[in-house]
């Protein structure tokens, strides 16, 4: 298999082991027949990607005497921290993602399906090279704007309403993630700078200065949950803090979804290197959302914003 | 949420929790309130599903006292079966599924890349309003036709040698499978008469021969390690038992892998409803492969082939 080679080459201070299949056994095996040292060894699991099923069943091949134990997330941590060529092939498929939106604006009018606008996105991916998709598309309209996880349906996008445009691609292994909102015109200029016209600008005025003050939080030392609290911040003032209702962002790499957690609770501090997403927004159930976010890589100074799709108000 | 009416209508013979986040600590609060029975309970997990971490956290919840066990796989079981309206919903799945592969015969000729066979595939399967793709398309041309696995790349596909197409599309929550070959022509007419070219007719008729023997052996009572054996005898006295190297299908239903294996090794009969893929191939490690892949539903006399495509040899 010719990743036997490479991974040799490049993996320092562990043994490759390559099993085609039957993984568990294979490593069974070899800790069994590696096992003449001076003191019991213990093996360490990954307690978060281990089901209760597989661990019994490692355990049952293991040799008596050998405990398992629950490894800290060691590749979590490791992988937290991108180096140049990670950063380069992140910057690739950020821009790649963003040609995404450019091309949903072209087909995002009323009468369209949510759907329709998620295959032009998709198919754009695939021909520009995208290996896949790093998540299910979100194309999001009118109530459907304020469901933060709003999969493109069958739904035709009516006017008077924020479509909320959620889509990564994956290229050359690493992912992208961006999600810009637009506002769909009643049409005819009818209702546009009406009460709810001015309520949906308000919104969307507060995300977005809610993602600039996160963003500009972003430096080397700094804690995720000041990023997050810089944007819950912005929209506390703006009145609009109850309907933030995730967190702020999270890692992103060779999975959509890495450490750290962009939220409250953590604790994790920034270093250069780190990829992460800015994201915040506000969902009124039965009404709308709006939601903006970009992925940004932690610099020495600061951050570097990778996505480069404009944030302005827009509509359609 | 629109869910919950649904859920209690249908659910019978349980108890149903909607829980948007923090499932386990629902679930924990939910058992401390609801203990004050007779006798201490057991709460049984589903070891294959729950992670060691999400165990010690679901433990860690609840009141002392109570033991996790391992339950038995109750929902795999359950969905193994398929009533009528999802046997409805399959069929269109895999009708739908089927028309993404008279997209593939129009854009696949030498030097088109197998990722924009792809991207037509999957743009032809949103368009017509699948929900996403049921697995990572399958384009395998040239020497990575052998492989099982053989992802969609940017690699251009050429003259002489096998094309591994298998692709599935979710519509309405089901799943579809389904694999062709094709045959991609050396231009010109010139070796298709060669020692290769009957090699490669050889070793198709060999798997189609295979799939047909395995489908004829599918019927209620019949275990799936004998629809297993039948494909597999087929190939031994083709003399190309050894290049068959996986088991021969699988469940399909909500996920793309369900129960049962169609194994050596399985046990499980065959009842009325059950759904299950017939995939043989075989697999020349650089040089080329073959696989055809329907999906059939038990029946009470037999099965039905689900899948419409035709299986002749087809060169392109």
């Amino acid at each position: 298999m010719r990743y036997d080679t490479q991974a040799r080459d490049e993996v320092k201070g562990a043994k490759v082991m390559i099993a085609r299949k039957a993984v568990l056994s294979a490593l069974g095996k070899w800790i069994g027949a590696h096992r003449k040292k001076p003191r019991g060894w213990t093996v360490g699991i990954e307690a978060e990607h281990l089901t209760v099923a597989e661990r019994k069943r490692l355990a049952d091949l293991l040799p008596s005497g050998l405990r398992l134990r629950n490894a800290p997330a060691m590749v979590e941590r490791a992988r937290m921290v991108k180096d140049d060529a990670e950063l380069a092939l992140i910057r690739t498929a950020v821009r790649l993602g963003a040609t995404l939106f450019d091309r949903a604006l072209e087909v995002l009018r009323p009468g369209v399906k949510e759907a329709e606008v998620a295959a032009e996105m998709e198919y754009t991916a695939r021909r520009a090279g995208a290996e896949e998709m790093s998540f299910p598309t979100i194309i999001a309209s009118g109530v459907r704007s304020a469901l933060p996880h709003g999969r493109a349906t069958q739904q035709a996008i009516a006017p008077g309403g924020f479509v909320v445009c959620d889509f990564g691609v994956i290229l050359a292994g690493y992912c992208s993630d961006q999600t810009r909102t637009v506002w769909v015109g009643a049409g005819s200029g009818a209702k546009e700078s009406g009460a709810s016209g001015e309520e949906a600008r308000h919104a969307y005025q507060s995300v977005k200065e809610a993602q600039a003050a996160a963003i500009a939080a972003v430096r080397p030392g700094v804690s995720v949950a000041e990023v997050d609290a810089a944007a819950r911040r912005v929209l506390r003032k703006a009145g609009l803090g109850r309907y933030f209702t995730h967190s702020t962002g999270h890692g992103v790499g060779l999975e959509i979804h890495e450490a750290p957690r962009v939220a409250a609770a953590q604790k994790e501090v920034l270093q250069p290197g780190m990829v992460i997403t800015i994201e915040p927004g506000v969902y009124f159930p039965g009404k709308w959302g709006v939601r903006i976010e970009d992925m940004v890589a932690v610099s020495e100074g600061g951050c570097e914003v990778l996505t480069p799709t404009s944030k302005e108000f827009l509509t359609i």
